[in-house]
């Protein structure tokens, strides 16, 4: 985006710490604020702009109207020696997920593999940040987690399930990780969103209007439409989509005693209740497991630098820039905003001034 | 494709035991030549019939001709409570995997989960058949695998991965389980191969050719292009599918050992050999989870009836049947196929013959 706005540039400390003291301020312990700043400081750095700093209005708002418990006593409520339950007591997702990671990736250590769900949560940042955990532990991680509803089942004409994504990593010996992070929907909402800024179409297969008709107007998909799932229709796969997302709403959310699908929580104010609980807030679902448990952690390490190089060196298509490996594009933006800082848009640095303005701390 | 040329139906039992014998034929013991068709049955059954009797000619040939072993010694070469490393000693995957699956079964019932990687098998048939088998035990199963090269990633211009399948299933209480069994492709070879019987052009998306071109030509994709990735293009999501197909290649091969991506050994004679071998066979990833390692399993069942319901009141998008659940399709096959027997194509029908002139097995 920055190519069409006049954008910013703040070093991601100074970010880092703003959101910090607002968590602080309404309560949250030191050591969980700077942690849930960790995960909004991952998302701006990794160039997911639609999960940094951007939403810590939101976060705010719900904190400021005590939607959600600064103070949470996050609790395992059922486990064997390599699962869990985990009730996250309502806190912030940036809180109470890096601890039911813990909690995986623990058990990891002592059974070869950990498993967690959890309830009773709320919207935990990008997907991404979760097994970028496990890899500094040689654990392979994944995590799931469910939201608000969005996304349309294939051949549904309404909202039933958030974007539900899935993210695991693998690491390298010489080569950086593996990092797969995706939403389970054809397109993400942001990009809806930008269409609609920018007065452009949308291509056909992202969204349905509130008929449930395929539409390529942004504001069609805005006002009571849905998003489609990966795959779009029938024909292109878009069952498996839905059937994926589907997955993750199971593990998240019914394994844990959450609420599933069109029953998710909203994560903003503006968003409206669903029409009954069948759960605990939203769930996520978090995996470790242990490399060594399978194979000598080295050699998996030497064939992922072959496997890495092997598909880089892919005939590419052309027209394209060739064969990318996931998790390349975050790693990159990474790289270039931890040099030149987390750009901006006015809007988001208009959003920090309001948070500065109705919590005292300073945001220059 | 019943409706477009004639076909026989066969009671699934008969097929069955044809398989059976053709197994037993070449030295795979009765119990495992039995476990072997019933994986070949539940295809035929559940309407995958690119899976089932009409791959038997397939199997024999490459047990004719000594590639794969009769009677393997499935062993674990690594383990934690929670996790093992397969090898299936080159063994029908139709053996090796239903051992392997048992593995991950019998580590969930003593450690919560249990998570099987395996090096050094072949084809395993349909993905939904092993966590079927876990529900069976009151487990939540998983199961991947990875196979020949067919699909190229994202702006690639060749084949480097498998349709490296993803499979899940979940229990209901009332009502008839969740099973999700999807290709990570945007659609599946069956598909390119049919719409060239009929001389039909096959939808921008499924494919591209020796070039790497988007095409619509099913014999641009079957002489030397490719399948494209779940999500087709980028701006579809494209990448999404790409990334699902290298968790399931890492998962079941760099994991375990095996021949990843573009090395996957050949699964029938006419495929050409890789250039380099990095591992042995092609991977599975099996996984169980005690449902009761979470929840209590009649509360899960009891919510899983509540979702299942819920989306299968899903308001319609017009001109669809409506939101169907994962597995429905599949169910119903079965229910009508167990009573009306399954419909085999002349072509395959005559296959079976071949079969059975070569091994002296009858088949009528």
């Amino acid at each position: 985006m920055s190519g069409e706005v006049a954008t910013q540039a703040y070093p991601v400390e100074r970010l880092h710490e703003f959101c910090r003291r607002v968590f602080e301020h309404f309560g949250v312990p030191f050591a969980e604020a700077s942690e849930a700043a960790d995960v909004l400081a991952a998302a701006d750095l990794r160039g997911i702009d639609s999960h940094g700093v951007g939403r810590l209005h939101t976060y705010h708002d719900m904190l400021a109207l005590g939607r959600i418990n600064p103070r949470p006593r996050v609790s395992i409520v059922r486990e064997t020696p390599s699962t869990a339950t985990v009730d996250g007591d309502n806190g912030l997702g940036l809180v109470v997920g890096p601890q039911a990671n813990r909690i995986a990736m623990d058990k990891a250590e002592r059974a070869g593999s950990g498993w967690v769900s959890v309830r009773n949560t709320n919207h935990y940042g990008i997907a991404a940040y979760y097994p970028l955990r496990a890899l500094e532990r040689d654990l392979i991680g994944w995590a799931m987690t469910n939201s608000t509803k969005l996304v349309a089942p294939l051949w549904g004409g309404e909202r039933m399930l958030g974007t539900n994504p899935i993210a695991i990593a693998f690491p390298g010996l010489e080569e950086p990780p593996v990092v797969v992070d995706l939403a389970t929907s054809a397109a993400a909402y942001g990009k809806i969103e930008m269409a609609k800024r920018r007065g452009e179409e949308i291509p056909h297969g992202w969204a349905i209007d509130r008929e449930g008709r395929d539409t390529t107007d942004p504001m069609g998909m805005m006002d009571g439409g849905a998003l489609a799932p990966l795959g779009s229709f029938r024909e292109m796969g878009g069952h498996k989509g839905y059937a994926l997302a589907a997955m993750v709403d199971i593990l998240c959310c019914v394994l844990s005693g959450a609420n599933w699908g069109p029953f998710a929580p909203p994560f903003a104010l503006r968003q409206e209740i669903p029409k009954r609980s069948v759960g605990k807030g939203i769930g996520h679902f978090f995996g470790a497991m242990r490399i060594d448990g399978f194979i000598e952690p080295d050699e998996f390490k030497r064939q992922m630098d072959d496997w890495i190089r092997t598909f880089r060196a892919t005939k590419p298509q052309p027209g394209t820039p060739g064969v990318m490996i996931p998790g390349d594009p975050e790693r990159l933006a990474e790289e270039q905003r931890s040099k030149n800082g987390i750009p901006l848009l006015p809007a988001v640095v208009e959003e920090l001034r309001d948070v500065s303005h109705l919590t005292g701390i300073p945001f220059a």
